[in-house]
This record gives C-alpha cells, sequence and structure tokens, in this order.
C-alpha cells in the first residue's frame, strides 16, 4: 500500500473568499508546499510557514501525519505544478502552477500531466493505493469541472461558511470564458480539465487512470475535489472499481453531497469519524466547528487508522502532539 | 532516523573500464536512476534497466531495499544531478550531472549543489542521517577529490580487479588541467568538487555540513567515495564526530584501504559481513568473487539490520527474492 499526495496550485485560490486554506493569500501560495512537507517530515522544513487557516485551524496535513506516524505507512508526494519549492521529496508530473479559471485555459498542459501521472501510476508496483491532493482553491475548480462535465455540481470548502454563490459566479465566467455549456465536456476529460481545472485533477484522474489498468486497488481520500477526479476518471473510461474514504466532517456538510456524487460515479464511500468533539484542544475544535473539514488525504488517513486498529484517541493525541510542536517552530522566513 | 541515497551521474564513468555500475555504458547512464527506483519501490519503475555488471552482479541497491523492507527505515533519495530521469521521489539539490574529470570544471555548481544541500540538511528535524550514495565513476573522482585536498589516495572499485593505473592515470590528468598540485585545494572543499570531483561529492559533503551544524548523527554509508566526502566536510570544517559504514567486501580490498582513510578523517568505522559466502546464489556470489563490493549506502543498510537484531540469514534470503523478482522483470524499454 502507499499514500500518494498529490500537489499543485492554481490562482484560483487568489480570488478573495474562496479558500481558508491558508491565513492569507501570500501565504496560502506556500500551503501545499508545506503540506507536503508535515507529510514527509512532521514539520515544514524549507517551507516558510505553518498553514493554518485565517481562524488559525491547523492544515489537515497534520491528521494525515499522525496516522502515518502511527500506522507507519509509506507516503509519496507527486507535484503536479506547485508554486512554490518544497522540500519534501517528489514525483514530478507537471512544471506549472494552473490558471485563474476565469481566464482561458486553465491548464495549458493538462494533457503532460495527466499523460506523465497514468505512465507512473502504470509502472508502480503498488497492489493498493490512496491518493489525496492538497490545492489552495481546489474546490472551486473541482466545482467547474463537474459542471464541464455535467456531474452533480456539489462542492465542500475549507471554510465553515461555504461561499456557494461566489463560487456559482466563478464557475459560469469559467464556463463562458471557456466557451463550454454545463455538461458540454462530457467524455473529454483532458478537455474539461485543461478549460477549467487545476492540474492535482489533472494528475489525480491520470493516476487513477494508469494505476487502475494494472490491477490496483485505489480509494481517493478526500471529498468533492476527489469525486472530480473520479469524475474525470469515469469519462476517461475508468470502469474498475473505486473508494472514496473522507472525513465525518465533510460528509456532515450538506453542500458537498459526498453521497450523492459517490454514487452518481459509482465510489465505495467510507466516512470516519476521529471524534474531535470528545477532547477540547485548539488542535480539534476548528474541526468540530466546520472549518478545514478534509484534504491532504485525511479521510483515508483515518480510514487507514480504522482498518490497523489504531484507536482514534492515539490519533488524537498525536494531532495535539504534532500541532503544538508545529506552532513551537518559528517560520524561517517571513513569505 | 533517516536513509538518504544521493544519486547523481558523472561523464567521468564514460571512461572505458572504469566502472563496472552497468552492463555498457548506455545502460550505466541509467544506473543510478534505477538505483534509487529499486530502493524507493523494490523494482525499477520507469527507469528502463536492471542494472548489473558486465559479468551480471545486481547492483547493490537490492541490499539496501532488502534491508529496507525488512527494517521499515524511511528513505530519501537527493537528486544531485541525474543524466537520466527517475520515478524515485527526490529532493533535487543539483541539475546537471558532471562532466568527465579531465576536462576544465568538472562540476560548474558545486557551490550552489553544496549549499542547497548544506540548507536541506540543517532544515531536516531528524536526530540521525544515514548518507549512502549512487554514482558510477564515483570512485575515480573520488580519487581525485582526496588527492586535490592532500588525503590519503585510496580508491576502492565496483570491479574485481582494480583499475588502479587508469584511475590514477585519470586523476593525474584531471589534476593537470585543473592546475592544482597535489594537496594544492587542501582548505578549500568547493573548489575541489569543482574542479576534479562530481556531484554526489558536492551534495553530500553539503548535507554533513548542515546537519551535523543542529546536532544531528551522521553516519556515512559506504567506502571510498564516502571517504572524500567527509574530507570533503573536514576540509570545509566539520569536527563533529562521523560514522563509517561499510561493508566487510569494501573493507578486505586493500587498494580501498577504508580502515587508513577513517584514521585520517578521524571515522568511527563499522564493518558488516553479510555473509554471502554461507550460501550459494548469482545474487550473492558476485559479492563474495569481489564484485560490486558497496555502493547505495548497502554497508549502513547492513549496520542498520545488525543494530534492529534483523538476522543476516533474512536478509540474504530477502536479497535472492528482490534479485530474483527484478530478473523476472522485463525492461520496459531498451535504453
Amino acid at each position: 500500500m502507499k499514500f500518494v499526495v498529490v500537489a499543485g496550485s492554481t490562482a484560483t485560490a487568489r480570488i478573495e473568499g474562496i479558500s481558508a486554506a491558508g491565513a492569507d493569500s501570500a501565504v496560502m501560495a506556500h500551503t501545499p508546499s508545506a503540506d507536503c512537507e508535515i507529510v514527509a517530515y512532521g514539520q515544514p522544513v524549507c517551507s516558510p510557514v505553518v498553514p493554518v487557516s485565517p481562524s488559525g485551524c491547523p492544515t489537515p496535513a497534520v491528521v494525515t501525519r499522525a496516522v502515518r506516524e502511527l500506522a507507519r505507512f509509506e507516503t509519496v508526494v507527486v507535484d503536479a505544478g506547485l508554486a512554490e519549492p518544497t522540500a519534501a521529496p517528489t514525483v514530478t508530473v507537471g512544471e506549472e502552477s494552473g490558471r485563474d479559471v476565469r481566464t482561458a485555459r486553465a491548464v495549458p498542459e493538462a494533457r503532460e500531466i495527466f499523460t506523465a501521472a497514468e505512465e507512473y501510476g502504470r509502472a508502480l508496483p503498488d497492489d493498493e493505493l490512496v491518493i489525496g491532493e492538497t490545492i489552495p482553491g481546489g474546490t472551486t475548480t473541482a466545482r467547474c469541472v463537474l459542471a464541464a462535465l455535467g456531474e452533480r455540481r456539489a462542492t465542500s470548502s475549507s471554510l465553515p461558511e461555504n461561499p456557494i454563490a461566489l463560487k456559482q459566479q466563478v464557475v459560469g465566467e469559467a464556463l463562458d470564458t471557456a466557451g463550454i455549456a454545463a455538461g458540454g465536456a462530457a467524455g473529454t476529460p483532458i478537455a474539461a480539465v485543461r478549460a477549467v481545472g487545476d492540474p492535482v485533477l489533472a494528475a489525480v484522474a491520470g493516476l487513477v487512470t494508469g494505476t487502475t489498468a494494472g490491477g490496483t486497488e485505489v480509494t481517493l481520500a478526500g471529498g468533492t475535489q476527489l469525486c472530480a477526479a473520479a469524475a474525470l476518471a469515469r469519462h476517461a473510461g475508468v470502469d474498475a472499481p473505486l473508494s472514496l474514504a473522507t472525513t465525518s466532517f465533510l460528509a456532515a456538510d450538506d453542500t458537498a453531497d459526498v453521497e450523492g456524487l459517490a454514487s452518481d460515479l459509482d465510489l465505495d464511500l467510507t466516512i470516519t469519524d476521529p471524534g474531535f468533539d470528545r477532547e477540547s484542544h485548539p488542535a480539534l475544535d476548528a474541526y468540530v466547528a466546520g472549518e478545514a473539514k478534509e484534504g491532504v488525504g485525511m479521510g483515508g488517513a483515518l480510514a487507514l487508522a480504522e482498518r490497523a486498529g489504531i484507536p482514534m484517541t492515539d490519533i488524537r493525541d498525536r494531532v495535539v502532539t504534532i500541532h503544538d510542536r508545529l506552532l513551537a517552530t518559528e517560520p524561517r522566513v517571513e513569505p
């Protein structure tokens, strides 16, 4: 089993009010790079920031790292197009971050990313892969892709109040600019990503296509972004069984409608509750209040913990330890 | 603890008769990239070759992978300048492979590689690091660097009969071209690497400098190449304790004189014998006959196995399993 985090950036995240994956937009550019370092090393290494939301909610990378330290699974970071450098060891499938979806061609190299990820996935010897993501702004690009493919336009958010009206407006502008009607890109997944997606969606879809071709079992670890990647894979002709593992926080979000998406896309759904409401600590409380919800493969990591029989109380303790260590770390450089 | 494999290439390996790290020079260009994939995944993934010597001796990456599977330590590949792509997750500290040491400026970006590796090393949170290498031709560049620094010119070889006369000639030409007398680069390690070294030496020296600055315990896993890297670190002013872990095969090589080098450079020496002579199998016999001897951190991996109490018979079984699996794998592309 290998746990893959696909990381990238999209300028879509810079739209005011669209994402909580960073205290402000300057910090947010570093969030996915820092997330990868936290998963790989337990703390930012070269990245100048510790990703927290504007209200201080720690990145879900902390939860994934906590499970990793206890379950000791192997992780691989796939760089689909990070805007800022990361010191995490990476497999590179894309060189450029994505553009604002409201401009033409959000991911010019969508096909190259898809193909590189597909080839990598096909070559991997693992019998099981769990795939998560980190890309601020990714729920909005996911919604754009679901719309372009004609799938259910469900969308989660890292914010407690999902800015749905803003996202709808962005999706409308994106499809208009691309000249794609709702459902107009059905059956042409690469065209959908190129026009209105992000590099992570291209890479995850390619990875799913390549790994399932060789019979690898794939679990998509996340919410609506991973559903959009699954939709792309389905539209690329993948009919292998696929699983979706997400958190109870994401599942409780009606705007995400992950059950509807899983049903539409024939995804075997697992929801794991880490019981953050049983204790009170800044590392846990924000999740209970509906922030972050999911990301960096959190739901998949929690499902692996449950499968390995690791008690959630141990996970919570480890989350608190890592969180406190992170906040004690002085960022090395101001962004 | 983290196990780091520093990988790179040098055109010095193309000198006829200098290296056994590949069946021929076209294959040899892929050897370090394939080694990294074997350590990371247990087999080549995108690399088109399974590295074996001209006589069929399997790469020591097989031994390191075998120990990794049993001891379950974390590995990181640091790319100091690979000539061919690798699908292993990498931290990149250098962009270009090294030039033939007989031409001017073997490693033009020696300082940049050293500094990037030093910064990465300083930022790593680990309390212990084991550092190995994979770079065909590396024993020759190591001898050049030892000569330039005025250190003992001991040199091992991946060939059973070390082509010492050829190497002496190459070292002489390299120093002549660089205009450096023996010992002329003492105290200027970066100048030594830039003139007559290779990218891996620059990266290992930087990594040692950066990690020891933060109090991390460092074990250099290998033979004369790692000794040359240690010499560079000593000449850069590192006076922290350093260990050297190598194999009994390397220690048995008088031309390597690893005991003399360890003593000169104040390295705490550990020699581990995997007992390959107790069984007969193509995966083991070539080592007993004096081929390969060391590489890809083999000696350090064996020392970790011993420390973890893993019986050498288990290691040998696993080496045979991985070797047989590798040879059963069809290379995907002819080089």
